[in-house]
């Protein structure tokens, strides 16, 4: 069985993305594989695929808010849907692709997960940058680099692409893994992901 | 705890209603909960929801097809992509209702679980009456009347009637179960029921 990485592909604004950030370090960890975090914007696929985000879409919208609810519950995760959701959540994206170009990949994922964290728990205004820099700063990251790196141009062309490759692998969600080549869609997968991870191929 | 029935809505088309059919029985049997099967036409509340069919839609479509191979094998059931597909499958519902409406609940279940498999395991015509007439048959159910039924006015408004009647509960997908008022939808979120039935509200 190849040891390879997994992929764990994830949009800042995605709260299903946000559950499966709690559980697939660990995933990893357990099976002895690295776990590569790459963000990327959701709306760039979902133009791909003429999806909505669903809070517009009736019958699925009230369904969801639900959903996050109670698997803040079902998981032990701290949740509260932000007062503005959906939201364009860009800073932590380029902070993130900005620390790892400098080689911090402990950094950028602790700060993932505080930024996922504001977002999504402490319904911080993480659609700017000001307050994304804060979150930054809390994590030891120096807060005045951070905020003029999140602004550059070539910063910001970096998320694009990142955002453009994970089309081109297919990746049309969030959650999206992908280990040994094998796509798996969506939180409730893990237990799948899982199962590859243990005993390979079906 | 309230030991109500457990309520499977499912579209015959659906390839994770299919994977959904086979292991749903055996949880209501585990937690002694009735299963009131609960087919309805997906086109309809895919229309309230404004949802394209997986196939349709770029990325999902070769993701989805992919998924339904492996998800044969990871849940060993039979899985062959029908050649004609997705497909207006409406005998199947109409002939359900028709064998409800007579009280023969463990008829219909039995018919409903080999319609199933004739299409996604056995590559059948199932949008056909003919077809579905004579899988009725092999079920022990009169062949000439079921045709005639499933062609009737009164069991076609029926299967429309109890569509809408699943738009009205909320159901936007399938599979979609309803248990104590609390909606799962989709195959994947079969544990998460089996929680719900084990230990109550989270």
């Amino acid at each position: 069985m190849s040891k390879g990485p997994i992929e764990f592909y994830f949009e800042f604004g995605s709260p299903y993305g946000y559950f499966a950030a709690q559980e697939i370090d660990a995933l990893g960890e357990e099976f002895g594989r690295d776990v590569i975090w790459k963000p990327f914007m959701l709306g760039t696929a979902f133009k791909e695929t003429g999806t909505k985000p669903f809070m517009d879409v009736p019958l699925k919208g009230p369904y969801a808010v639900s959903d996050w609810e109670r698997m803040g519950k079902y998981t032990k995760t701290p949740w509260k849907l932000p007062e503005k959701f959906p939201a364009a959540i860009l800073a932590p994206g380029r902070g993130f692709y900005w620390l790892m170009h400098q080689g911090k990949s402990l950094s950028a994922k602790k700060f993932a997960k505080a930024a996922y964290k504001a977002y999504f728990a402490d319904n911080r205004p993480m659609w700017t940058n000001e307050e994304t820099a804060d979150v930054a700063a809390e994590c030891g990251i120096d807060r005045e680099e951070f905020l003029q790196a999140v602004q550059s141009p070539e910063i910001k062309a970096l998320l694009i692409e990142e955002g453009q490759a994970a089309i081109e692998r297919g990746v049309f969600g969030s959650p999206f893994i992908i280990v040994d080549d094998e796509k798996f869609w969506g939180w409730d997968r893990l237990p799948m992901v899982r199962d590859w991870l243990k005993n390979g191929k079906w």
